[in-house]
């Protein structure tokens, strides 16, 4: 029997599941929920393809490539070079192994199986201990609007490399989606302790899950310490077009702006120490460490000081309430 | 532009593709078209496969794996031992470069497209010179009644290795199918010279494309010799289980059956020398060779002794008409 969750981490990719790993190792086995955006999920080749989901599932299962952060370590591309070849659309890579995935995605979706049934089986096979949910079972697409037109999530980040200057996302389909009951039994259990926004792009990746309907609500109504890693560190991101896009959106790219972007819903920020100064201007308890996450021994760090700041504001709360 | 075609070939895997590969051989670049069986076409994991039309295309397209007649030379497997350390089907062997394939195939037959127009892009991909065409662009499935139960083509095939005793066959879908207009226009050219029957299994091979209706009849019509190489060499199959069927089918397994099988469609036999003492007893021309294929040397030899009795037949008509 699965222990019940104590926290719930909300994450996109790479990012994200380098501070998921952190949380699982530094928690009791079974106790970590991860709630992952799905918008960055497209249809290519005609297979049903969860790039985020599946960095998870790599990440915790213990198979990711750990350079790249994202695909699997033991992976062989006869797929793809055969594809190439032939002339096919090579911009995407798709692993020989980390094919079986979307094959069978594609075919159980189309025979009406939820995403969260099949990631929770997938989860399983790789024996990753932490619960794998997605953000909803229905599809939402993250649609970027660009110069270049308007893009899809996958179109964008890995066709383009992330190159258009980007004006506004919209995420298709949000209307539609629902936190999956999965996701509420997690959020009203009385085990859970603390809700960690892992240091995932804001825009990209945690506002697509924030975007479903009711999902703000049913994690405020959880009523445990909500915390975000900030994905700066000096005002530049580790990764990605975080403060590329900031820039694009002309928001600034500072630690006041993520507390802004999260007002209302969050309790604390973890915070680089090159971003100490900024904390004082908060008007919000701030943690600081330092929050690259190169090694293992980074990512338990980064993951132990989330959970002292949630830890520090539950005792503060009920301080005040005694 | 393609030559039109002098020779229709009717094939199914491995067996037909030998003397496909043969005929081709034998003939001026681009004049051969071969029919192929689609009738042990089936979707497994989700993915629309069409072993008989791939064996064509990667033997006439010069990458087949030549040591089992089937797959690709150049082929790895790890989507295969993926699958199969996730605990999916792993009866029925897909290759990361064949997948290509059965991916774009799915994706385009549920798009609509017809199977026939997209073996022509294939097959000019991988530069084959003759035509492949599907016998139908409809699906036809070959089931077996099998003391085992009904069977699909491949579960039967592959998977139990054809060991359940066959009491009847049936093509599910045949009665919908109809012969392509690509077909027709080959059979309505004034090019055409001959049909050939490759020697695959008549029964699972070649009676699914004598199933759909009209087939028959539009091979009559073509007006040209239409020629059966035997399967069998000295009242053996050279592989498969025709001579198996044949016994439970309660059928002998000689040259008179075949012929009688084909009686009213075929003006001729290529039978082996094993089995030229029966060539007297048949109501038909017949011609001998050695019809065992190991070497391309041994394909071209069969082609061209099947083309050597359809040009004879064409022969003694002219006389007998002038």
């Amino acid at each position: 029997m699965t222990p019940a969750s104590t926290v719930l981490a909300l994450s996109g990719g790479v990012g994200g599941a380098k501070l998921a790993l952190g949380l699982e190792r530094v928690l009791p086995a079974g106790e970590l929920a991860v709630l992952v955006n799905t918008g960055d999920d497209f249809t290519h080749l005609g297979l049903r393809i969860c790039p985020d989901l599946d960095t998870l599932l790599y990440t915790l299962g213990g198979v990711v490539h750990t350079g790249q952060g994202w695909g699997r370590a033991d992976e062989s591309f006869g797929f793809m070079e055969e594809l190439r070849r032939q002339g096919g659309p090579d911009w995407f890579l798709l692993g020989d192994r980390d094919l079986v995935l979307h094959v069978e995605r594609t075919r159980r979706l189309a025979a009406g199986e939820r995403l969260t049934v099949l990631m929770a089986e997938f989860a399983q096979r790789f024996g990753v201990r932490s619960r794998l949910l997605p953000m909803s079972d229905t599809p939402v697409a993250t649609l970027l609007d660009t110069e270049a037109g308007e893009l899809e999530f996958q179109h964008y980040f890995v066709r383009l490399r992330c190159t258009p200057q980007v004006r506004a996302l919209r995420f298709a389909g949000a209307a539609q989606a629902r936190p999956t009951d999965e996701l509420l039994n997690v959020l009203h259990s009385k085990a859970l302790q603390a809700v960690i926004l892992c240091p995932s792009n804001p825009y990209l990746s945690i506002d697509p899950i924030l975007a479903v309907p009711g999902m703000r609500a049913a994690l405020r109504a959880s009523g445990v310490p909500i915390i975000a890693v900030s994905p700066l560190i000096g005002g530049r991101a580790v990764k990605g077009p975080t403060a590329k896009i900031m820039q694009e959106l002309g928001i600034e790219a500072s630690p006041a702006s993520i507390a802004s972007h999260y007002a209302g819903l969050i309790d604390g920020l973890v915070l680089d120490h090159a971003d100490a100064a900024h904390a004082e201007a908060l008007a919000m308890p701030v943690l600081c460490t330092d929050t690259l996450m190169s090694t293992l021994a980074d990512r338990e760090r980064v993951a132990a000081a989330a959970l002292e700041l949630a830890t520090a504001l539950s005792r503060s709360r009920a301080r005040s309430r005694a």
